[in-house]
């Protein structure tokens, strides 16, 4: 990123290694919505030369003189989100938001990100794991962001055995949080999308009907295939500021909405007063970025490992060469049909 | 009620007991801002020749066949929220909204309320609570809705040791959930009101400081205490919909707004996208009516008879005589300002 | 039962129906261990002409005045556990209990037991179900206990998404332990046992390992298979006092125990004071009893209908006619070792 | 600590600080029994030359080049357990056991504790919290240990409102365990000790009745003034192993008994079988070291500033200078009856 609405390549001197730190090299990358609404919609404001990308897979480079647990030549999943694990914050649960609100997320927000020769990754022992012999590289770099951000959404619905789901949104986001209501014990799963290769995909994961918008509203209809009882839990992974009001209108009493959607646009996000039983509905509203760090990473590399979900099979386009990064990431910003999700094969 | 906007008294048959049922007669009551909402705001929708009240300690008169624990004679505690207990939504945690949202809330909503010479009560045993020997008959008068509904406020927001919370509104509700977040455990609490009866009883009620919004904006008078940092948890016991944009603003990331005020008003409550972390800040929304029954009464009653809380000293206005009734809510409806809370002692 | 030790058939009156209550015919019945140790452990007490059986799904005969939602010729499930949904434990979430310990327990331990030709249901409202339009017989069957018994032992445990698990005892409940772990977001699942069609469904069923206590001490093979770091959770679904203790020594800090075996002898369960942490290593130890009723069933129906379990898997013999009740009965108190769990189609 | 059942003073070098660590000198020091069980019952094993103790106020003196919050001069609080922040175990919420089950318990432990003239913290920025201007020394001596620890077994007894409680054992610990439970909202609070400074002050701070031993069995004493009904939680912060075989005796179905008594001698806890239910009474047993770090300390502060909590009651003993560390340390050996905690002024 050049600035905001132009992207290139620049020359960068090699990152500094702190002493808890460590630098790695690309494996493999994977450009990310929220890559094209940094640049071209200038999401998180104005950077100049700031190197792009939060997903990647790598090899260890150099680390710091206090890292304990990984060495160069280590192939590593790095976590989108890389928190300060001593911060107040993070002591307190919330490692994502060490230091402010959001601040956990480093990588092409305070700092250059993983689309580069080499990039610095903070407090290596905390925010790196150790890659899986014999996890499917393309798995692993969904890791980084898909995954746990999908599977944040169920996290935040706190979904129960039985309960009935909608998912607003099948991207790859969208359908990780159909993989991950479903193997969090849910029943009927509603999602919402319209893309031929998403609403698949979405089935294979999990999904019990897909709720075409194109079709008509999505609060009818799902108030239909519910008998007017609306859900138990709603997972927002798309949409806009106005899609509240209908997860609020779908949604039994005491029930929550487990935002995942980064909302880019508006002032408001608007909570319908009836439909929120006039403050007094037990419907909870939640939204929050993914954890990070190297606990969730294991954990989420358990369940590809012993075969829970397959994220793998979202990359609908693949690419060979860290040049080819520009390519993939034009590929998120245009949005074909047949797109859910690119991979570049860095080495 | 005789209808939107007009008040006067009935005469009605008394009602009939079910076999799970209970009738009572009226010790003592008290009219709430809830009730005024009913009549002269009409927040309910109309109603022809409601009896109004949900407030009430009462002596049991006659008993359904199934009854086990309650006789004639008793006297009674008795939960504004009469839950149906064997409801799907009971038997998921929410009672109150037990047949449909809210729809646990019976008394001058969907049957006749307490302000009566004999009233009805579902479930008996599931919904009233034996009165404890010695308790003053104001506190226990405040436990049918101000103590469950404030108290519900601290629990909404999870209330943590050492938290610093915000209480916006300090009418009897707002005082009460000051009382509960004190017995919570919270650290430093921000009172928000003006009242100079209402401030003096937050104080010692447990907060800490009191912000007049007379006296500048809350969100810069709190961010100024806080030192820029913000609240834990923020807990809206008053104010209107626009009172929310404030709380999410002066919330910390990982922070919890639990709101007990009824909004009568209004299509929507609006979350400001910004404050709200673009939906990845983990600040949640929640708002719930009080939860009713035995246990619950029994539970708080507890806390009175310990004297853990005070909630007789609410009361700055008594009545003796069930006709006084109307006056006391005319009170409520005009709220002078030395009134915290009227009570009437009609035996 | 007629008493400790002795089975048989015994005429009794078609029970009485209260205002809330129902009577049904069984359509199918199960027999369930605990039956086997009400009769010949006497785990119970003693018991006269106590009809036995608490696994059944059932057409609906008559009902009470107050029942609103079932009528005679309606096909229902009904849980083993039918509690008192106004009780104080109830109101308090632990309707199991309500009444007193364990006093959710009704069928064949206060009450006669469904292997009759007309069985009685507390609350018809509150415990029955509908049985779904289309559901496998069997898989209806084991909604009585066997599906929410195992179910309880992963809610117990608390898993969490690639949380590495142990489930202790892979009979019918410890085979829906390790479904339930599945589909609750478990990475790796060792499942302790030995029989060879127990143990085949426990790997169809998601466990990833099995782990043969023939073949060696438990704790040395899941702490070989785990690199010497235990396991996050244990559900303990068979052994006896003993296996607690080492339940604790595989597990990490910070983990839980999830019991829903039915303990029936000897006095103490011993917690390893070391292995504990010294009391001071926060591994929980849990157990409970199901939770019964109708929100319950429905949710755990829905599981069945959207095909996320398949608990009918288990029927291992399978028989026609009331009079074989006896028949399955004694299967299931000698144990062959191709049985999983019998089933019983009455009509 | 020279070596088992031996202390004395030994010279050693002023401890070396990595970037992440600081220096620092006691202002006040406690001796904990905890130290005792470590010199006199080998509670650890044999430590040869260790420096003891773990409760101290301090004064930076050297900060580490990665260290930002703090810098030589500033006085702190240092909470006894100083947790690697970035250890897998600190990410799942463990932190007091970063690094193996209770390994964040370093000072004399694995390594020299604060009975110095100069000692070593771990992680600055996440291990101290600055000394709140105008703070009691007393009271914030006790924020290292004696107060978190008590409090820690509040939450891990999950007090709700209007809970009955029994807290058995009133040193210190236990004093603060009432103090907590009282400011989480429980009702009555059955305190369970014999010494008269700790009965007055364990009333003082909140608890409604005195259970003295020494006057009957506790269990008995607890079901009569419970009417046979038991308590919803116990607190365990004294006694030895048999003590929870009471504790789970006079806990109704439901109930959790929350341990923070460190059990130094034995091989098993007994659970009774049938009082716990058979393994099905919904009664949990947890227990687990203090959570330490500068949130942690900060929150529990900001209790003590808003005059929540009052701590420096139980300071009985007081003494100045380093030389009398020794001194108050027999004192808490040989614990005459008017003894509840000692303070060592240094500075």
């Amino acid at each position: 990123m050049l600035r905001i609405g132009a992207t290139g390549w620049v020359e960068k001197d090699i990152p500094a290694c702190g002493p808890l730190d460590a630098i790695c090299k690309p494996i493999a990358l994977a450009p990310c919505t929220s890559d094209v609404h940094t640049v071209w919609a200038g999401a998180i404001g104005d950077r100049k030369d700031m190197i792009l990308g939060h997903e990647a897979v790598g090899e260890v480079v150099e680390v710091g003189s206090l890292v304990r647990d990984f060495k160069p030549g280590d192939k590593v999943l790095i976590t989108a989100i890389t928190p300060d694990w001593n911060s107040l914050e993070a002591q307190g649960g919330y490692a994502m938001h060490s230091g402010g609100m959001l601040s956990g997320w480093k990588f092409s927000n305070f700092k250059d990100g993983v689309f580069a020769e080499y990039f610095h990754v903070n407090d290596a022992d905390g925010n790196l794991a150790h890659l899986p012999e014999g996890m499917d590289i393309a798995a692993a770099a969904m890791l980084a962001d898909m995954v746990p951000t999908g599977f944040h959404g169920a996290e935040l619905a706190d979904i129960q055995f039985g309960d009935n789901v909608a998912v607003i949104g099948i991207g790859p986001v969208g359908l990780m949080a159909v993989a991950a209501t479903a193997i969090r014990g849910a029943a009927e799963i509603y999602a919402v999308g319209s893309r031929k290769n998403c609403c698949d995909l979405a089935l294979e994961y999990g999904a019990t009907e897909i709720i075409n918008y194109r079709n008509g509203g999505i609060v009818e209809q799902i108030m239909e295939k519910t008998h007017g009882k609306g859900v138990d839990k709603v997972i927002v992974a798309g949409g806009d500021n106005d899609t509240f009001a209908e997860a609020m209108e779908i949604l039994k009493p005491g029930g929550i909405i487990g935002n995942v959607n980064y909302l880019g646009e508006g002032d408001f996000v608007g909570v319908p007063r009836s439909q929120w039983g006039c403050g007094m509905g037990h419907k909870q509203l939640r939204g929050g970025l993914m954890p990070g760090g190297r606990l969730r990473a294991e954990k989420l590399a358990g369940l590809v490992m012993s075969g829970r979900i397959h994220p793998e099979k979202m990359i609908t386009h693949r690419f060979t060469g860290l040049d080819k990064v520009e390519e993939a990431l034009m590929l998120m910003k245009d949005k074909p049909r047949d797109l859910i999700k690119p991979l570049v094969i860095v080495d």
